[in-house]
């Protein structure tokens, strides 16, 4: 609605359950080309810069670049040329350093790494505002938000209020480079867990995994109510995967400690070491 | 974009600031027939229902039942015949009961009585939703939103759970019939007051005046500076009034106990002896 331009299509790039929900917004309002997919290894990757079929004259390129259900996360940045690149980085942002200069519209959820639910962070290039379909309802239309120093109406005061606080304990702790520094320990710890046995694994290309969301399945899937039901036990919850792939998946956010992580580390040892 | 239903006009009664807002925002999806307005006298009553020029075939007829720049209330339950009746509550929701059943649609931001901003309550009757227009955005779409529970995506979790909160309050207190009592008595207080006096008054019809804004007004405004400046110094803040009214306004929710209009009276009543 803010970025089509008076251009009739946008090329979106189908990274799973996320990029799906975009394509089928997108298309309310233009002709959409999906440029890549990596649903042909039911999303467990994304697809090589080479292999997009990008459209000179599409209004923008989308990308998700990190699938939250599916684990995949970018670890570079997509050339688009002259063609503006949309991101929406909901399930990473401020995991990690970002070259914003390189998006012309990156939008996140707030409920992940920023603050409560309830609130989005927008971040546009002033020279792409202002050009909003007709039919746009006011609050979602950037210009006039940024016109109104994002107070249209007013806004989620509380959830801004905590980001507040979670961006002053972020440089605190020494930014972003050292939060991601940590993200990568705390990932690493598990993806290394899964990579030297044969009792789990994961199923994402070493390449493209999330530091963020780390889906991961057991060999025996009859034994998945049991991993749930004693990871419960001990205190892990919340780890069966989205219906839409299964297995399991952690979530390990900036705010979840390292600690967490080796605790589910050595109860997945334990489970095997059982059930092996 | 939820009701027109086909229809290609809607009727809207014009009573404030919130009024022409929607009117402005209606304007983008079909044409706005202003069935009734209170411009003639700068919003200060509500117009009476024999003198709205309402359309049969209208797809609606809005109001906004408490205007909170200009303190004007509905007291009374507009009749639109078949045609649905959609109000705008935001700031007087929860303050005493209302028949829902005779409203097809309500809507109210939560930042008055019910909770933190970043929250909207919508009550619409079942039979008027899932003609939504095709080019609105699916978070916007009622129909969806009841197929998903209104969590479509992640909602404002906490906004919700305080809202929780109130609500329990409420029905502890002796729920709203308790509630309007409380509002009459502290309204009451303000308005006898004021209306007792030449050096204030309310710039409302008595009939319209709405119990949660209270607007008011110095007869010498050259002392306003000095009014809000005392107020300040006795820990009364938020007293100007909107920009596009002027004067003064006392905002007394539900939250504001009895003893703080009992305060501001009293300060008034102070400066009064002092100025007038």
């Amino acid at each position: 609605m803010n970025f089509l331009c008076g251009k009739k299509s946008a090329d979106y790039v189908n990274t799973g359950e996320w990029s799906k929900k975009a394509i089928k917004e997108a298309k309310r309002y233009c002709s959409v080309n999906v440029a890549a997919s990596s649903e042909d290894r039911n999303f467990t990757y994304a697809p090589q810069q080479a292999a997009w079929k990008l459209d000179r004259d599409a209004a923008y390129v989308h990308v998700c670049t990190n699938e939250t259900i599916g684990g995949v996360e970018f670890n570079w940045v997509p050339d688009t040329g002259s063609v503006p690149l949309v991101a929406d980085m909901s399930s990473h942002i401020l995991s990690r350093p970002i070259d914003v200069a390189k998006y012309a519209l990156i939008y996140a959820g707030a409920q992940k790494n920023i603050g409560p639910a309830g609130l989005t962070i927008v971040i546009v290039r002033d020279d792409l505002i202002g050009q909003t379909l007709p039919i746009t309802p006011t609050v979602l239309d950037y210009k006039a938000q940024a016109e109104a120093d994002s107070m249209l109406n007013t806004p989620a005061t509380y959830g801004i209020y905590i980001a507040g606080l979670v961006f002053q304990w972020l440089k605190k702790i020494g930014g972003l480079k050292k939060i991601a520094e940590m993200n990568r320990t705390k990932a690493g710890l598990l993806y290394d867990f899964l990579d030297q046995t044969e009792f789990y694994y994961s199923p994402v290309d070493k390449a493209d995994r999330s530091l963020m969301n780390v889906p991961f399945r057991l060999r025996n899937e009859q034994l998945n109510d049991d991993f749930l039901k004693q990871a419960k036990a001990r205190g892990m919850v919340e780890l069966k995967g989205h219906r839409a792939v299964g297995g399991m998946r952690a979530s390990i956010y900036n705010a979840m400690p390292i600690e967490g992580v080796k605790a589910l580390v050595e109860f997945m040892r334990e489970f095997q070491a059982k059930h092996g």
